[in-house]
């Protein structure tokens, strides 16, 4: 299945893998467009493959038993499954002290990490796994396999959560500059991944919390959001506002 | 609440703290249970600060407004928050490249944390959490908090999942030695934390695993094992076997 239009299906096996390492993702997936902002606000070059990990096909399973994307692959064979591993190897591989996205000292970094774990988990639970079930993999599922319309309750509660999160946003946002500080970290670039899978599925409501908007405009407009701008799910188009910077 | 007989509570303001880091923990949660093997096998002097996270108190909430343990509190007032905070905080400043528990080399290192969200997400939604729940805080809670007896269902569901589980760290101690490799890694921490948690709540069946058997013994042997083994929960009693070493 052809989810987006940065679409390189790479079939080789990984002993035969090309110069470029590749992230397996799907484009609505939160953690991975954390991933693909974080590679192009660093400059690292790689191959996208896109996958369905709904469908818990076997060469997804192969690569990462717990049939989760983003998984990153080395040209060497070197193997990062799951979130956590691919953001910690990212780090650790691709980064100096000096361009490091998780701050620049230990009690910063440990705050970014703590939001990072808020967002993975609780934005997570609360706002984007509901949307993204109800609203895209439910559309994109036959109506055996769990497909059908989206259940305006869950959608209801997923609201509610969402607008405690973007107090807490813009609250930040408001007292630091950035959510992790006064420069751009990995905490702005997973809630704003957040929110861009809300955004793609017309989920996205600010209503009058002007700081959390101003947030995401700024984070939004930087050039390494454009390719997911540019995305395109097949039978699931964005609404107007999804590529607009003046929203 | 007093859970542990390792009880140093700790009234201070962080800006007048003492000259060893705390770590605020649950005596049962598995996470806690981990970071505690880490610093012991690291050999990191610190204090424990007893917290009753399901009471979700001020105190805590105020160190992780997440309301989740660890945290972890240094001298300077640096604060990690969460276990993914904690474990790479403690890594990043109490580590080096020949006493790193994640691995020695980047694909070690990625396996490792692979498998630490497998423990942290699969394992303790499908196994841990509902038996912590069933038989450590449904009994510690007042009745009308939720308290009560366990869900012979649930448990039944998690004993399940349980032997799978097993099955894999049966496969991987037989293919590698230990779980992360042939060296001792925080995936053999994670893992035999969580069993550890089972075992005091009296939920741990290895049935015709030996493998598995044999890699918790393993675990279970090390000096750092030992503090937890010496635990115990108020109205809360482990079996005769939590701390055997001959099981």
């Amino acid at each position: 299945m052809s989810n987006t239009g940065n679409d390189h299906h790479v079939q080789l096996p990984q002993e035969q893998a090309g110069a470029l390492p590749r992230l397996h993702h799907f484009s609505l997936d939160p953690f991975c467009r954390r991933v693909r902002l974080t590679l192009a606000e660093l400059g690292v070059a790689h191959e996208l493959v896109d996958e369905s990990p709904w469908l818990q096909e076997e060469r997804l399973l192969a690569l990462n038993p717990a049939g989760e994307v983003p998984v990153w692959v080395e040209p060497d064979g070197t193997l990062a499954a799951g979130i956590y591993a691919v953001t910690e190897h990212i780090e650790e591989t691709r980064t100096e002290a000096a361009t490091s996205l998780l701050g620049t000292h230990p009690a910063q970094r440990a705050e970014v990490r703590r939001l990072l774990s808020w967002f993975d988990g609780r934005f997570y639970m609360e706002v984007s796994a509901p949307v993204l079930m109800e609203k895209g993999i439910k559309r994109l599922l036959p109506q055996g396999m769990g497909g059908g319309a989206p259940d305006t309750r869950v959608l209801r509660t997923a609201a509610e959560r969402l607008a405690q999160h973007l107090d807490l946003i813009g609250r930040l946002a408001e007292e630091r500059g950035l959510l992790g500080g006064p420069q751009l970290t990995l905490a702005d670039l997973a809630a704003a991944a957040h929110l861009s899978v809300l955004e793609y599925l017309d989920a996205l409501r600010f209503h009058d919390n002007e700081a959390a908007k101003t947030w995401y405009q700024r984070i939004k407009s930087r050039p390494a959001f454009r390719p997911l701008l540019a995305d395109r799910v097949k039978n699931l188009p964005p609404p107007a506002i999804y590529a607009a910077l003046d929203f």
